[in-house]
């Protein structure tokens, strides 16, 4: 199951080479990532208020082609690995013409607020934050 | 040889976990390039003129520990490849106590202003952009 | 006549307040007035490649009420001033419920490549970066 | 007393004119700002901990010279006003050679995490938030 969340590139979001800079595309994703998980039911302010966080601890992007402002890019989000205490997101930001811009691996974990790296509750754990069986 | 780049994290750079938001750190590693491309002699409003960009086409990087709000910070920056048309450099950002925050493999490639990939052109390689020999 | 632009807060736009970061608001209001721009026909690559740049020159801004995230925000933009080689908007955001989180003015000019303050070109001129007749 | 804060324009903070975006410049006061605290030892830390906030409540900001890549900017700090909830810092943003790229009157007001404005609690108070008396 492909999450999509669209945006458009806005002016401050370009950098002197008139395209979005690299770095733009990480506030992309996190964006996505939060609207993918609002859609699934994941409750993030729940787990936050009990004491728990969930970090980035790894990005892999390739960038491929340029957006530009004004740009209508889809961002699609994935689950494609869920262990213990992390997983992984698969994220390919797509223009309009269905060429993909960059494509993404976002690695998070569970971490209390001291730090400690924890399992999902389960009061928390929905389907959504899991791969589709046999899709990958 | 490694340069270094030292910055302090500045109140806007944090995020609602108060912790640098994993944006930021590829704003960072952009800065500590640049302020390499400096050190090594490299003319890049030169080679900007002369019709060239450097685009970042690949960012590997692991999220170790958080930095925070006014935490001072070193960066790494060093070359650790360099192709025809493509360089790797890789950045390591270290706190205060030598923890390191994160680690990153940055991939540049040259592209003319129509976008395609053109070696550096000879007139602005210098010596800094290759590895040094032997160290990786 | 209102012109209204409409985003939602991200994530990485939230600072250690949980809330909307007060810089944040600047990009916000930029984002509207390109998407007023657009709406009123005003040809801004246009002017840009003919020599031409639109410089923020004075903003003041009164911050009311908190944005967080999730917020589904409204930005109204009009222009409330016209004159030789300067324009103001005013923009107002506003949350779901009506509710006023800030409100700016914005003062642009148009200058040449070079700097020097000009008249924007009689051929890029459109009613809409005029205020109504009346209207304030 | 005129506190001053220097930095560096960096990369992702040009945008397609080139040119430091204007809400970077806020980005650049609130770090200015923190810096200032720091050195009039005003406890920032400590009064978040006790329950209250500093919020920006008004921004007021002429930019003059565009600000480029590589600029080394001294920010000036300094307190205008302090009022029974709310205080002024006049903050000004220098390049290298003394010109002035933006002029801004900044206000600040205390409130508690429920968002009621209140007094600066008298622990937190310190004589570097007042103006110097008769320099205004």
């Amino acid at each position: 199951m492909k999450h999509i969340t669209k945006l458009v590139v806005r002016p401050y979001e370009c950098d002197s080479y008139n395209h979005v800079n690299n770095a733009v595309y990480l506030n992309y994703l996190e964006y996505a990532r939060m609207d993918y998980l609002n859609a699934i039911g994941f409750d993030y302010n729940g787990i936050v208020a009990a004491g728990y966080y969930l970090y980035v601890t790894h990005v892999d992007i390739h960038y491929k082609v340029s957006a530009f402002l004004g740009d209508a890019l889809s961002i699609e989000s994935e689950p494609v690995q869920m262990k213990a205490v992390s997983g992984t997101i698969k994220q390919t930001i797509k223009k309009e013409d269905g060429t993909i811009s960059a494509e993404a691996m976002v690695t998070w974990a569970c971490v209390t607020h001291e730090g400690r790296p924890s399992k999902v509750p389960p009061e928390f754990m929905v389907e959504g934050l899991k791969p589709t069986t046999g899709s990958n």
